[in-house]
């Protein structure tokens, strides 16, 4: 795989002086286009040691305006980054639309390194790419440019350069331990990297080789390969545009039809028994449980450091915040969070949608509540045309693969849709009206909303169906009755965390701190 | 000082059922109208453990909407956090405009227990509780409503709860050995906290000392004195606001006054002497020296983990970017963040105006070098009239504490002022109007600001007047000639890295990791 990336390839000076001022004009105009692109250029850098992944990276951020760059590194986790999963981190370095971020020591650092130093075995190895993949995936298919360059140096070129490094007094200070016992693991290096690139190399992210020898000649291969590249994601991000506007103009003329027919056969919300209620004493002895079970088994999850996330869905008026409320009531306030999620912000929307909800992923042994939530893609997303088919179809997908990061983390998930009639709805919008401190909380598009019933609840049957899963399973909770909903979903967290934490958590004991 | 807080004051349910409704629906209305407003609130709950911080803190959650309420309260620092100064988790978490912060174990927390346990003096409390004041009267006067309640309990109330909750099974594992050891400290406790409320409350953040033992009482303190705060808040930030309308257009309409006289007096800026220069292979030769040390030096830097902090102002085309670009081509792009600083983004401009420059601050033995700063504060917002007077004057305080925080923390720090002469200004405008990839570097605004040169200067001047400190001084870069202008300032940043890392870092030697 890397015969070619070890012939000595070279550029003369002149050659390269002659080509270099027209080359970096090019890509500070190819700049100022991107910066009103709607997509980043996201750039890896990785390979063998020396063989110029930080000369380019520099090199780069000297030829074009570093205003419009971010350079990212990375090293061991911090404590806060160990603490979730392992892409938190670098979902929170993305650069936003019309910035260039460049990656050293990237996603694709210790799933390589753990491999060559035998920590991991083949299929852990490609577990691992696996996870890559799908990471890249969802960022190109949201219209992120990824170029991924692997930096080659031959054994023998290796060789040569750390000896020609320790023999210069001025230079030995660089060439540690490490770099030796890196170099007496090249070949089990090569051989992982060779598998790595077979397997993450995609249409939508492809890695080139370049061989590193020669400064000139790798630079001119990768700045070349970068202008061409956003050169061509220009175009074709445009080309883009202009037909999804025409999918859109047509379909906005085209008669609306009717959601496909057989609805007479029973759908995930039509089964639900709605006439359930949880009246009187009942109601307070069941929720008075439900809080101590929660206390307890809360103080127990923060002391093993498990998270936990749940998510709220349901129709307006489905009484969303008052179950939040009952719930979190039943928590120490220094450890939840309740994330309302409304319009995205500034920063937010130049961002990947899924973006927003890493950057809220808690630290180990808290609890996070999302009031609506990613779901929003495939609901009013999908509802009122604010992301193409496409994108919503796509969505589940991507909704998985980013709750089973959280699972596989350790993190308790539970996410409920809170169904109510479509009478009852109307009787509550009729009671806030009339209810003074409650008025504001009825807005035109509530009433708007309304009107789509049915569209919406094909949406949820969708998303129910898709994206329930044994670690995240939605739990469907009957809210005719706000009382028999909030019993019900505080029973849910409490056996969750139970079955999550074992049983040694159920009988309280002595704390031994 | 507690004595009005230990008198038993309680308030019966009847009473407090009667009064609840209306407070609640009262609270409910102003945080609507606190959406809009122009600051954020911000509420300490601090005190004796069991006096209701938590409880006051849930029930604030229960009773407002929790989607404008953010909850922090804080344990030992991770160690993203202890490798920046003390208060940078505390400025991210800050609730934007229109929110509402609950805080608990704050600001506070530390510098009162380390007194508690004898970590610290009185002196260095004092000192603590001195950069308290500072944070505080930093958020309080671009805006924030600040309220800190002190929840206490009487020794003999305390003991009682302790004994109270052991004696039920079901609440006996909330009684840990660190509660009973709190409680043999509580007159030293007491004592500490007495120093603490005396030093720091103030008419911008008072303390409010409130009887906890009886949970009605508190919670109804808490909660009408959060009412009448934020109303009142509201309409003094309401009659701010229309008479700074009124100063603003009055000065619109006033006659512009020449700047003081005095004019031939020599200035800071005029006293340079601009006509130095640095050509061919002197320049060549400085360059390759500066480079190499600096390379040195921030190897040894970053083993030690010392970070830096480099700031660039300057007239527009004096050469910022192309300096920057000369310094950072020093450096492993892995190690430095160029941070261009232009119009803050909507999640920026919710907040204090120096908390997107405490979102940049960088982790241990990392550069991080500000293309523009917190400087335009008394640069381009006092000339263009974006700030009130009262704002810009009072900017070089706070800037002054804000980065006597980053050095304090051991943070090295250069700022340089690159100056030029405008008739070299206005030869270097017309350049780039000719040569094809430096045009889009050209605006408007530039000539505009070109018209306003005097009162820039006058600024600048002022700037570097007030805010050159030994810790963090400004260089002035004689930058006409563009090649002096970048060796100077690599070789100012290698001088005051070296003094930093003290001698031993002068002489290359070999690396033993």
């Amino acid at each position: 795989m890397f015969e070619a990336a070890e012939l000595g390839r070279k550029i003369p000076r002149e050659e390269f002086d002659a080509m270099a001022p027209g080359l970096r004009t090019e890509l500070l105009a190819l700049q100022q286009q991107l910066r009103d692109a709607d997509f980043p250029v996201i750039i890896l850098f990785a390979g063998v040691d020396g063989a110029g992944k930080n000369e380019t990276v520099n090199l780069i951020n000297e030829w074009m305006d570093p205003r419009w760059i971010v350079t990212r590194a990375y090293g061991k986790p911090s404590d806060e980054e160990s603490e979730r999963p392992e892409f938190w981190r670098y979902w929170r370095d993305l650069p936003p639309k019309g910035k260039v971020g460049l990656f050293l020591s990237s996603w694709y650092h210790r799933p390589l390194v753990d491999r060559v130093y035998g920590k991991t075995t083949v299929a852990e190895l490609d577990e691992n790419l696996e996870r890559i993949v799908h990471f890249e995936k969802t960022l190109a298919d949201e219209g992120a440019l990824i170029l991924k360059f692997w930096m080659h140096l031959s054994e023998k070129a290796q060789k040569k350069r750390l000896k020609g490094l320790e023999k210069d007094p001025m230079t030995a200070w660089q060439v540690t331990k490490t770099d030796w016992e890196h170099f007496v693991l090249y070949d089990k290096f090569i051989g992982a990297a060779e598998r790595l690139i077979r397997h993450t190399s995609k249409g939508h992210a492809p890695w080139q080789i370049v061989e590193g020898a020669d400064s000139r000649y790798r630079s001119a291969v990768v700045l070349q390969t970068l202008k061409d590249s956003i050169t061509k994601h220009l175009a074709a991000r445009d080309a883009a545009k202009k037909v999804h506007a025409e999918i859109k103009s047509k379909a906005a003329k085209a008669k609306p039809t009717a959601p496909a027919a057989l609805t007479c056969q029973p759908s995930i919300l039509s089964s639900l028994d709605m006439t359930q209620s949880l009246e009187g004493a009942e109601y307070g002895k069941a929720l008075q449980e439900q809080r101590a079970r929660l206390a307890h088994l809360y103080h127990v999850a923060k002391e093993k450091g498990v998270s936990t996330a749940l998510v709220f869905e349901g129709w307006d008026a489905a009484g969303k915040g008052g179950t939040i409320r009952r719930l979190t009531n039943a928590l120490n306030a220094r450890d939840y969070q309740v994330i309302p999620i409304a319009a995205p912000t500034e920063e937010e929307r130049a961002q990947h949608y899924l973006w927003r909800f890493w950057r809220h992923v808690a630290r180990a042994g808290r609890v996070t509540v999302f009031d609506r939530s990613w779901y929003g893609r495939v609901l009013v997303e999908r509802v009122e045309g604010f992301c193409t088919e496409e994108a919503w179809r796509r969505a589940y997908g991507e909704i998985n693969d980013f709750e089973e990061q959280l699972t596989d983390h350790g993190i308790v998930m539970c996410k409920f849709w809170l169904h109510i009639t479509s009478e009852e709805q109307l009787a509550r919008f009729t009671a806030r009206g009339e209810i003074e401190y409650k008025k504001w909380k009825l807005t035109d598009e509530d009433w708007r909303n309304r009107e789509k019933w049915d569209v919406y609840e094909q949406a949820v049957n969708d998303m129910v169906e898709r994206t329930s899963t044994t670690n995240a399973p939605w739990t469907l909770i009957e809210a005719n009755s706000k009382n028999l909903a909030r019993v019900k979903v505080m029973r849910t967290v409490a056996d969750a965390l139970e079955a999550a934490l074992g049983k040694a958590a159920r009988r309280p004991k002595k704390d031994k701190s």
